[in-house]
């Protein structure tokens, strides 16, 4: 493939950095994912979180997936807008302003939203009034991850209970994040917080699961019924360090040209913390791995410069050198840009907007 | 003051997270500055990388300010949309799509740029072709930061010839940014440079310096002619450890909500690394000081939440609870947002866009 080429046109045409997705790369991931969730008699609710894109996300729709995960409300109102009719919002909905706008789109879409506390539920009833219809709750669940979720199965049925008593909500399953090496523990959580609930005549519709990297352990959860993975549609280095992406299998690089080359054993990319920001991937080594150049560390970040330690690098980059940079986490890259230049291997294809970028309400 | 009154309005006028912007706080900076650089005889020359802002360019303008600094052709661009007429882009323009934007910005502002290399110098005579006039060029000078600029003298020298032997271009002086210990250091290398280039005939017409921690340093290297700071305007918890701010000159808070208090010992805020980034501010503790519980620590991030270690915190916030966080680093956080919402102490003041933001081309 004539990638020099393509450098040159995107330099001239959008300049760098550019964050560049390979459409192929993506359809390739849909389509493995999609027949992952088929195998294992999984529905396939991704999370858009990643792309920000109801473009990729009818993609992923027309492909077989039932729905769409969001982490917040203006994301869920960005795709509501463009037609998306079935949404879980895996966040606590709090406080009237946000109640409200929840059940404007509960008016149009079916709605489901997580709660791993009474505040939340009672602040839910308004929205379902608003909405004119019964808004979905599931319980969040926490099986070791330690961030949002009840702790025990004990408090999960009592929060399914305040749900199921409140006019408007209808108490729809759990929620869980497992972390990839508890599926046992996972399983016992699960296994009691749903006799729990059955004992108090509450029907469990769904368990929705997520997360990329347990596309690994797919089907091993006996009474999960759909998956919520979203770093699968481009992958990155953490990705790749979980075993469950390729390096092929990354429709994300980061376009950027080598500024400065101010002595031997350092050198400058335009990119930044502004494009592959600060996020370490839990601990990689550097920001970024730039294709060209895999022994060149970005070692420093600062908001317009990615700064390159080439001691280990043997063919040193010059200045004016474009390379391509596949990024530690492409969910907080895709959130930098305004919009995605767009390939197809070595050819250009167009621009695509981040429509949902930046969404944080 | 008020706070809770505000909370409750920019929650449901806005909804959190927001980022919040004191406007007596940021007026009280520029001023303060601004006597600074004329108490030491420097023209004050800020980055808009913080703020992103033309209307707070403006009051800097007014304040007395001589022109502004960007890093990127981008934000240029939009400052001279917004009739800004002397800019600084401090960085290396390479490539003729972005020397071509240079050019088109020659025409209608004063543009000086930076280099330190040959190769970014060869490309600049077409955009002094293409505006039609005078591109002044300053050599980026490294006297110890390790980022970008000529590592010695003798370099800086080289480079002021070559730009002055080139059609449409002008040697305008030297470009620093010294590290904060490095006083001495750097005005050796800047009194080396200057004799150099004299010895050629050239004119040191500009020496331009940089920083907010620099402030400290204000009039103590000879020869600066100007100070280019930029988060001086916001101020954030480095500027606070650096010691040139104190916690009231903090112009910028996060209103945010905890979201979920699933644990005794934890919670979790609606501000992750969409809005706080994942910036550690060189080795702070946690990503921000919450305001109301300065004893607990955001000690992780997700892209939507803020991970609350409460174990050192005695009063423990409750699920919706609204806090304001000061970030480590202002300038990264408003590159987030679309816009800021403006207060005066516990007023609401309204909407002010950040009309640069993601401007990194």
């Amino acid at each position: 493939m004539d990638f020099d080429r393509l450098k040159t046109t995107i330099a001239n045409e959008f300049g760098t950095p550019s964050v560049v997705i390979d459409l192929d790369v993506v359809e390739a991931n849909i389509a493995r994912l999609q027949a992952m969730c088929e195998l294992a008699g999984i529905r396939n609710r991704p999370h858009i979180k990643t792309h920000k894109s109801p473009v990729i996300a009818a993609m992923q729709r027309a492909a077989g997936a039932s729905g769409i995960t969001c982490q917040k409300l203006g994301e869920a109102e960005v795709f509501a807008d463009a037609g998306f009719d079935d949404i879980l919002v895996t966040y606590n909905i709090l406080g009237e302003g946000k109640v409200r706008r929840l059940g404007a789109l509960l008016a149009r879409a079916r709605m489901i939203v997580a709660v791993d506390s009474l505040t939340t539920i009672e602040g839910l009833p308004l929205a379902a009034e608003i909405g004119g219809r019964v808004l979905e709750v599931v319980v969040e669940c926490d099986t070791g991850r330690q961030r949002a979720g009840v702790e025990t199965p004990a408090e999960a049925v009592a929060l399914a209970r305040e749900i199921a008593a409140r006019k408007g909500l209808s108490f729809a399953g759990f929620m869980i994040y497992p972390p990839e090496d508890k599926v046992m523990e996972t399983q016992r959580f699960l296994d009691q917080a749903i006799a729990g609930v059955r004992e108090h005549g509450l029907d469990v519709r769904m368990v929705t699961s997520g997360g990329t990297p347990n596309l690994n352990n797919l089907g091993l959860i006996s009474g999960v019924t759909e998956h919520r993975a979203g770093t699968y549609v481009f992958n990155d280095r953490m990705m790749m360090r979980a075993d469950v992406a390729r390096q092929v299998d990354c429709a994300m690089t980061i376009y950027t040209t080598v500024v400065s080359r101010a002595a031997a054993e350092r050198g400058i990319l335009d990119a930044g913390s502004k494009t592959l920001t600060a996020d370490t991937g839990g601990g990689l080594d550097g920001y970024g791995l730039i294709l060209e150049h895999p022994q060149a560390r970005i070692a420093r970040m600062a908001e317009e410069h990615g700064m390159l330690d080439l001691t280990g690098c043997n063919q040193r980059p010059a200045v004016g050198d474009i390379v391509r940079v596949i990024p530690n986490h492409t969910c907080v890259v895709a959130n930098m840009v305004d919009s995605y230049v767009t390939v197809r291997g070595d050819e250009l294809v167009g621009e695509l907007p981040v429509a949902a970028r930046g969404r944080l309400r």
